[in-house]
C-alpha cells in the first residue's frame, strides 16, 4: 500500500465532496429515524422540512461532483466509479426524501414498526457508508471498507425481509385500498433506500479491488 | 473557442441524429399537449396514435445512434455523454408515450388541470432541449446551452410542485381507489418525463464543461 | 473473422461466467413457466423456492463478474458492454423473482392466460439469449447473435401487446382495487423481464458491431 499512497495524487476536490455527501447521508438518515419515531406531529413536520433541506443540499453536492468530473483531468479513482458512487448516494437521499414526502402528502399518521425498522437499517447503512467513504482518502485500513460493504449487504438482505413481511401483512390486513397504496409506497421508498446503499457499497468494493 | 472549433472533427453522423431526436421531442410534446387539451375524443385518439408513431420513430433514432456509437471510431463528444443524452431523450419519449397510452387504456376522460400544466412544462423543456442540442454543432453560443439548462432545471422543479400538489389533492378527494390509480399513473409518467428532460440538460452541461 | 479470432485473447474468466449467467436465465425461466402452469399449489411453492435459489445463484455470478471486471486488466469485450450485459441479465432474474415472489406474498391463485403467455415469451427470449451468449466465445456464427437479437426484439414487442391488453382488461373487469394492484404488479414484473431481455440483446448487437 505504501507505493500506492505515493501514486495517488493528493486530491483536494473529490474527497471533501464525497465526505460532504456521506455526511448528508448520516444527517438525513438520523432526521428520518427521528421523524418516524417522534410522537409529536409538529416535530415530525419540522423533521420532514429538515429532510427536504438536506436532500436539496445533497443535490448541490451531486451537481458539484458531476461538474468536477467533467472539469478535472485527474481523478483519484476511476471517473465512472466516482460517478456511480455519487449517483447511488443521490438516490439514497431521494428515496429517503420520497418516503418522508409521502408521509406528509398522504397524511400517513400510523407509522408502522416495519417503517421504523427500515429507517433504523438505513441509518446503520448510512453510518457504514460514512466510515467507508472516509477511508477512501488514504486507503490505509481497507478492512474498514471491506467490512462496511459486507455489513451493508447483510443490512439490505434484512431490509428485504422486513419489507416482504410488511407488505404481505399489509395485503392481508388492510382492506382500504387507498390506505394500502399509501403505506406500500412509503415502505417501498424506504426499502429502495437500502438497495441504493448496497449499490454504493458495491462501488466501494470495486474501487478497493482496483487499488489493491 | 476558435481553436476548439478547429479541433472538433466535422461530424456528419451524430449531429444530424441528435437533431432528429430533438425534433421528435418537440413534435411528441406538441402532440401530447394537443391530446390533453382537445375537447374531441376522436381527435385525442388520433393524437395518441401520432404520439405512438413518434415514439416508434424515436426508437429507431436511438438504435441508430447506439449502433453508430459502436461502429464509429471518432465521436464529436465523449462516447458516454452521447449515450447518456440519447438514453435520456429516449426515456422522455417513453414517458410521454406512457402517459398517453394510459389515458387510452384506462379510459381516462377527465383530464385534470395538473396534467395539462405538466404537458405544458414538458413542451417548454422540449423546446429548450431542441435549441440547446442545435447549439452543440458549433458551440458558438454556449450561453444558449447554459441558459437552456438552467431553465430546464427550473421547469423540473415547477413540475415537481405541480405533481406533489396534484397527488396530495388526489388522495384527499378521490375516494375510488381504481380511479386514483389511473390518474396517479398518468401524472407520474408526465412528471418522470420532466425528470428525464433534466437528465438530458445535465448531460448538455457536462459536455459544455468539457469543451470550454 | 479469422484475424479477429486470433486477436481476441483466450479469455478463461468472462466467457464461463457469462455462460453460467445465461444458464441461470434458462433454468429460472423454465421454473417460472412451470410455476405458472402447474395445477398443484404445493408444486408452485416448490418452484418459487427454486426461482429464489436461482436468483440468489445469479446474484453471486453477477458479483463475480463485477469483481473480475475490476480485477482483470484485459477483457474480451469492452468493459462497459460486459457490465451492461451482466446488469441486464441480473435485472431479468430480479423481475422473474419479483413476479414469483408477488404471486406468493399476495396469495395470487388466479393465474391468468396473459401471465402464462408472458412467461412463455420470457422463456423464448431466455433461450435466444443463451444461444447468443454461447456464440460470443468464438464469434464464428455471428448470424446466431444477429437473429437472436431480432427475435428478442420481436418477443418484447409481443409482450408489450400482451401486457397492454391484459392491463386494459384488468381495469375494465376487476372491481376490487386490491386484487387489481396484485395482478397488475405480477404482470408488470413479467413485462419488465422481457424489457431487460431486449436490453441484453441490444448489448449483444453492440458487441457484434464492434467486432465486425
Amino acid at each position: 500500500m505504501g507505493i500506492l499512497q505515493l501514486l495517488i495524487p493528493k486530491d483536494r476536490i473529490f474527497f471533501p465532496l464525497l465526505e460532504k455527501a456521506s455526511f448528508n447521508l448520516v444527517t438525513i438518515s438520523k432526521a428520518l429515524y427521528d421523524a418516524l419515531t417522534t410522537t409529536s406531529a409538529e416535530e415530525r413536520i419540522v423533521l420532514i422540512r429538515e429532510i427536504e433541506r438536506i436532500e436539496h443540499e445533497g443535490d448541490k453536492v451531486t451537481h458539484e461532483i458531476m461538474h468536477q468530473l467533467s472539469a478535472t483531468f485527474i481523478t483519484p479513482f476511476d471517473r465512472e466509479d466516482i460517478h456511480e458512487l455519487t449517483s447511488a448516494i443521490d438516490d439514497i437521499l431521494d428515496h429517503i426524501h420520497g418516503s418522508a414526502k409521502r408521509i406528509e402528502i398522504y397524511k400517513v399518521t400510523n407509522i408502522s414498526p416495519a417503517m421504523i425498522k427500515l429507517a433504523e437499517l438505513i441509518q446503520q447503512a448510512a453510518d457504514e457508508l460514512y466510515k467507508a467513504i472516509h477511508e477512501l482518502r488514504d486507503l490505509k485500513n481497507t478492512n474498514t471498507i471491506r467490512e462496511a460493504s459486507i455489513r451493508i449487504n447483510s443490512i439490505e438482505n434484512h431490509a428485504d425481509d422486513v419489507f416482504d413481511n410488511a407488505v404481505a401483512k399489509l395485503f392481508e390486513e388492510e382492506k382500504d385500498a387507498i390506505e394500502l397504496i399509501k403505506i406500500k409506497e412509503v415502505l417501498q421508498n424506504l426499502e429502495k433506500a437500502t438497495d441504493k446503499c448496497e449499490d454504493a457499497a458495491n462501488v466501494l468494493s470495486s474501487i478497493l479491488v482496483k487499488h489493491s
